[in-house]
């Protein structure tokens, strides 16, 4: 049986990875594909028990940095272990929004966090496991937290200063830079049909 | 300002931590020092959280090792760095209800997992930070789980099997052997007097 393709969705809050989740399985659904989306943090029952503890903004306790990393690690072990590569290996395709990159991004890049750390980390939960694919929306956080805000309250991450998320932006950038065979960079600020559009000629390459 | 002490107990279901703590407690206080108790997974309240999240048993998903371990650091994380560390620096003497050997013990020793993984994470979330001194509570599994069975319903722990609760009694005694100048391994299964009396002699030689 053919293993299924994980391809992942990175970007700041409102680069449109959700909008672009929905075009990708509709495409990989249109080639006869079965297709699974996930979330991180999220994604098993445990793991969106994690994400709860994430997100939401408390007034009791501000949560230390490591602890939010080891929380976000924890949900991934979850549904990594659990469900991602048991689907992979029935032959779906995974499509999920934020994964690894987003550690990156935001505990490193954003939290200025320790890389060996999260390197170290990521190596005990992941070992050589890697999405064949990450797409990158890249926007500017004023244009995108002007997206995120038409959705409603704001969750703990969304909450940050616009710093965190220009930092968030450049790590994720230069992430991109580095592994140019792996993360597709995508301007998120065009018009809709033409993000969709760059994302579909994207897939169009890996000949599926 | 003097530095507290930091005291942690150790030790299987039943073995005696919590009835030692108060003992260590009071002797303590009756030396005219101020005392905080604590205890792990827990002790913030996003930590209480993740406590909940480790304990209760589930019927919609099975956690795996590897974010059993993670949950874990991501709690004591939270205790040690918003609690017992500015505790320590205002001066009370902080008593833990387990602490980082009980990672050696279970998930290490009674889950089987890779030490090498378990160390990595410590370093990250604890660098160098240990307990002044560890009461490592010995008692034989089927004991100390009949005294735990008359406390009411069984956590997710403490419903494992037998075998599980013997690795982790030798990891603990194998602990104790390694490090008998920071971890005191006491018979948890003498009279409760006697047990209290050779925790005391043992607080005695600190000369506090
Ligand atoms: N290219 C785009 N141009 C304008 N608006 C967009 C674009 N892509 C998505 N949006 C809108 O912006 C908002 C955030 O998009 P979403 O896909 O939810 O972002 P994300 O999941 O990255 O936070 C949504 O209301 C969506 O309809
Ligand atoms: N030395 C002892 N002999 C007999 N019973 C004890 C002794 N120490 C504690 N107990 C009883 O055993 C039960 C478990 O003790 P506890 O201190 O709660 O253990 P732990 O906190 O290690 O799980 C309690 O009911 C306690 O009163
Ligand atoms: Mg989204
Ligand atoms: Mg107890």
């Amino acid at each position: 049986m053919s293993k299924g393709l994980f391809i992942t969705l990175e970007g700041s809050e409102g680069a449109g990875k959700s909008t672009q989740i929905e075009v990708i399985s509709n495409y990989l659904k249109g080639k006869g594909r079965k297709v699974i989306c996930v979330r991180e943090p999220g994604g098993t029952p445990i793991a969106e028990d994690i994400r709860a503890l994430l997100k939401n903004p408390r007034e009791d306790d501000s949560m230390c940095d490591t602890t939010e990393l080891l929380l976000m690690y924890a949900a991934r072990a979850q549904l990594v272990n659990s469900f991602i590569k048991p689907k992979l290996q029935e032959g779906f395709d995974i499509i999920c929004d934020r994964h690894d990159l987003s550690t990156v991004a935001y505990q490193g890049g954003g939290r200025g966090m320790d890389m060996n750390h999260i390197n170290a980390v990521r190596q005990i939960v992941l070992g050589n496991f890697r999405p064949d694919l990450t797409f990158l929306l890249d926007i500017d956080p004023e244009e995108g937290m002007k997206r995120a805000r038409q959705r409603g309250k704001l969750d703990r991450f969304e909450q940050s200063k616009i710093d965190f998320f220009i930092r968030v932006r450049n790590t994720y950038i230069e992430c991109a830079k580095e592994d140019p065979e792996h993360i597709v960079l995508i301007d998120g600020s065009l018009p809709l049909d033409k993000v969709s559009a760059n994302v579909i000629a994207c897939l169009e390459k890996l000949d599926v």
